[in-house]
């Protein structure tokens, strides 16, 4: 699987043959979290993403009733396309599944945010440890008390994911992360974490907790979480997301993101 | 005026005191293009901009009926804060304004649209030579053949603005402009105009025609003229923009918009 193209791995999710985690697949490809929203919902949503911007990078949003993303992988289908999807109504998880054709209705409008697979590549790539791979983990996710600007119906606090650095890589790793801002972009906070609310950085809210080494400081970005769990909490009637960790794969380059 | 604050320029502006272009007022602070469409078309239009992020920078995407922009200016009130407004109807011009609160309706959404200022005072610090700027002039625009992403009823081709420099100082703006994503970001094009669709120089479809000198190689930005255009080209019911270069001005700092 490692050395298959997006399209052939697509298509072999597509054919029923991958319904494992994404993580490590089409190296220097973009993956993107998945969130279907009826339209009566998509315009606030789309709102809430305008005004949240490093939280919510928006890869793509599809015109009303077509799975296919036109613009980050033509050829592709949302409702096939990834391994595992997670079909909600009124915020309560009704089904977890491989396909959502059946699910489908001319009223969804897929938002495809992007991941911090993204800039993880361009960390690695310089040489910077990135903590939770070493580890083998789901990178440590923490709610935080910033709140994010309203829209509409969604409201929320914006989550973080985390990465301990020495300090000098910390200080690599906002410049090499502000080359993204279109995934997330700069760290919004580094060092103590009572100053963003978080009490106990073993204690997380989504993912794995990771070893803090001596002298490392713990770097927190904006999280593509964020605004799943702000939709979630809405409850809206019905709404369609990936399985954690079972990811879209596009067609584009993580590179093609850098603005520098 | 040049020494006032914006809040003090906005004041003056709603007082009837000045009714006049804004270029050159409250150096540093941001300010914005604005268009105002009924909450029908507003989702069209919010989409159009997010997958057409380099000429359609959001600063701003007010709620439904507030005429108040929270984020930019929260002391602000879009209707009467610009020193100019045009009404249009089905794509005509019937009114030249500078109070629309006659015209205000519980139903229209306000985008305020990054504008090419920002930069410009950025590549002024940097001592760059900014043609129109020198000559007194409008920076001059051209409409391309490049076609934006449709969305809804929206579609268009990108329209530029031009700033014409000696290779070197080409790169340097090129660096310069890249800081700042959500104010247009990177130059689209440099070198031979006919690659992108324009003929002459000489002939503008917006403001106007430069110097070009010897050496000197024409730059091309996307332009926050593309959405109002793309609009206009729709003949929306209704619609208001700011007459051209009375803009809306910002408490925001040019600097806050680099990413860098």
């Amino acid at each position: 699987m490692k050395h298959l193209s997006a399209q052939e791995i697509r298509q072999k999710i597509r054919d029923g043959e991958w319904t494992k985690p994404t993580a490590g697949l089409a190296q220097n490809n973009a993956q993107a979290n998945l969130v279907i929203l009826p339209k009566e919902l998509a315009y606030d949503f789309l709102l809430f993403c305008q005004r949240n911007p490093k939280p919510c990078p928006l890869l793509e949003v599809t015109d009303v009733g077509s799975p296919i993303p036109y613009l980050t992988a033509p050829d592709a289908d949302l409702r096939t396309d990834l391994p595992k999807y997670r079909i909600y109504e009124y915020g309560e998880l009704i089904a977890e599944v491989t396909d959502i054709t059946q699910y489908w209705r001319d009223d969804l409008v897929s938002f495809l945010i992007g991941c911090s697979f993204t800039f993880e590549q361009a960390l690695l790539t310089n040489n910077l440890p990135v903590r939770h791979i070493q580890e083998g983990k789901n990178v440590p996710m923490y709610k935080t008390n910033i709140s994010c600007q309203n829209a509409g119906v969604f409201h929320g606090n914006l989550v973080v994911s985390m990465r301990p650095f020495q300090p000098r890589d910390a200080i690599r790793a906002a410049q090499i992360t502000s080359r993204f801002p279109s995934v997330h972009g700069a760290p919004v906070h580094m060092g103590n974490p009572k100053l963003i609310g978080i009490d106990n950085l073993d204690e997380v809210d989504f993912g794995e907790a990771v070893t803090l080494k001596e002298n490392e400081i713990p770097v927190f970005w904006a999280c593509g979480v964020t605004p799943q769990a702000v939709a979630m909490q809405s409850k809206p009637p019905f709404m369609i997301t990936h399985a954690p960790g079972h990811m879209f794969i596009t067609d584009q380059k993580d590179e093609s993101y850098s603005i520098l």
